[in-house]
């Protein structure tokens, strides 16, 4: 069997872990620390940075192929790997795409891909310069160029004095911006694709995701009332940009409905997605297993739903005041045999990702009781109460 | 986070440590080396012998509660853990049911659960007895009263000269047996329950297993063509074994269904068992964390199918001649997307128990097309052919 290596120990590595079990394929982590999430639970576990070359090429060096839970390894390290003919899924030049949001943007534009209008921005004149481009009226979005997540990296700006404030506190610690229209969205979707180095390609449903203060809290599989037609052309779309990119593994996209029904790329990722956990119970493959079997270039399995003709509803758990959440684990088990309890093993610390709860609804099960169920499983295990939030 | 502690580093125990990473619980293993298929996946691994007690002690310190993979530990050094306050789940009393066949006959008869007729035999004439005290006929079984799984410990003599044989074969090694009767099946049945120190229960659907040479090759969930009346009195029955046993944890029952349609005992496990491996994918929660969730005393999960009015096969791979199975993942994979391979990473020897693969049915799918698949695919992981068993 080959040994796949995975960068980083977080609960993607963690949840890819439990996947390899099943596979029989070996994984070995590269973590931080051994208390991240996924050095608690894995066999083989090496410490080492993902930021140090000599840490990554020693750990690339006892495994068949390289693959990763964040974009955080920097290219200058990937390229060097790669050079020195290491297997590494995805590969730099794909995963560029991912760590600089500029490049993502004008390839994506050059794709043809709709995206929120951008430019590249240094000063106050240079956010003003681009909305009068398009007649653009406030707000405007500014991103790090790099280095961003879970909302971190990204300001929604209503006046030329916010964007002001915004530069004095990032330009000089040398984080370049991207600015972006502000795109008035009905709502976030995302489609999440699997390439495999023999170029086979798998769609899962696209879904709807539900951010509150840039974290993703909530994913509805498949996106309630999208049209057959606009749900393909997303699964295309995102088929046809890992292709451009030469994306191995797993493809993220997320995407903006705008109010009259276009969508547009928000944001890319090249791993496994909290936007797919809720394949774990609702999909036939794990979007953990897929990405496994994309970098072993195993034949991709089937992206069906479990619930043929229902939903599956996924909500985040995160960290309420209280550091010990198991102790509120038989309330909400007993209140619900049916919801599925994930806990990534990271310490509690309020507003974490600690973990996430999934619903696989029946055939016709109203959606709105599998919402109303799942998110008071989230609430009560991080506030011990069902309506905290 | 209270810790599990397993004795016994089999396939059982792997796929308890799936369940426990996604449960957050931590699962410690005791296993006999560090090649043992559930070794070779958890992080958390003691090396020992669980027919030591200091080793099995020294383990069982370092755990809040103590749980098998399988029925081979000594009662004394159950009930030794227990007068020292270890939580033994389940508990001696309950365990040594599974360790001796003469015992759990005669606490079965007591409860007026039906049961083949038995009796304690030491010779010929003891079995001739046994024959006369019914009127049977040939063919007899004889059975190790302990020490027996998958086919070996159990023997069907036709005649008074093959009973000999076996007696002469394993008295002088101080095994003692018995004889039951011989019970024209019309197929095999198994009801797999799980007990909570909190006395809840809860009950899997009723499923067929189907055995060949003693080792069960596959199961079909639920049981086809059995009535809700039959399946009903089947999961009441495995419930009321386990209550009146003081089973916590899972308990399988395995029945014959006679050509009459009555329903007898034939063995029970308390453990996960290889009947229950088809609620990973076919099940809202899988054996395993059931197990766990029962040993933790958490709320018991839903049983209910995933495929509602659909089945769900198993089929177990066996080892074939090639040592290399992963070369034929990809013929596997590709022929059938929706497949489930399970592979435990255990050394391939011809007929051992290396794996398995599930399907699950969509509501009204064809059972004959789903059980040729999944024959099919491990039949190709055994044999590299399609039709080799």
């Amino acid at each position: 069997m080959p040994i796949v290596g995975m960068v980083g120990g977080g609960q993607l590595a963690r949840m890819t872990a439990q996947a390899a079990i099943g596979l029989g394929a070996t994984l070995r982590v590269l973590a931080g620390s051994d208390s991240e999430s996924a050095a608690l639970v894995t066999h083989d576990v090496a410490i080492g940075s993902h930021l140090s070359l000599p840490d990554v090429a020693s750990f690339a060096g006892s495994c068949d192929v390289l693959t990763f839970d964040h974009e955080h390894v920097p290219g200058d390290i990937l390229l060097s790997l790669e050079s020195s003919g290491v297997l590494v899924r995805p590969g730099p030049a794909a995963l560029r795409f991912t760590q600089d949001k500029l490049a993502m943007r004008d390839r994506l534009t050059g794709l043809g891909v709709p995206c929120p209008r951008y430019a590249p921005v240094s000063s106050v004149a240079d956010v003003e310069s681009f909305l009068g481009s398009f007649r653009g009226s406030w707000p405007v979005v500014l991103k790090a160029v790099s280095g961003g997540y879970d909302g971190k990296g990204v300001w929604v700006c209503s006046s030329a004095a916010e964007v002001a404030d915004v530069l004095g506190r990032v330009l000089g610690h040398g984080i370049a911006l991207l600015a972006e229209e502000f795109v008035p969205f009905r709502r976030e979707l995302a489609a999440v694709v699997a390439c495999s180095p023999s170029r086979q390609g798998a769609a899962y449903p696209v879904v709807q995701t539900v951010q509150v203060d840039g974290i993703c809290r909530e994913v509805i599989a498949p996106a309630p009332g999208l049209s057959a037609t606009a749900a393909e052309s997303a699964q295309a779309m995102a088929l046809r940009i890992a292709s451009a990119l030469g994306v191995i593994g797993l493809l993220a996209v997320e995407l903006f409905e705008t109010s009259d029904g276009r969508l547009l790329v928000n944001e890319l990722a090249m791993r496994p997605h909290n936007s797919g956990h809720w394949t774990i119970e609702g999909a036939t493959t794990s979007q953990f297993e897929q990405h496994l079997r994309a970098v072993l270039d195993l034949p991709l399995g089937s992206c069906s739903p479990t619930s043929a003709g229902g939903f599956t509803v996924m909500v985040n758990l995160l960290g309420g005041t209280d550091p010990d959440v198991y102790d509120r684990y038989i309330h909400v088990m007993a209140a619900d045999p049916a919801v599925k309890v994930h806990f990534y093993g990271k310490e509690v610390r309020p507003g974490r990702k600690i973990g996430h709860v999934t619903i696989v609804g029946a055939p016709g099960e109203d959606l709105p009781s599998l919402r109303d169920r799942a998110r008071r499983a989230a609430s009560y295990l991080r506030w011990g109460t069902e309506d905290g939030e």
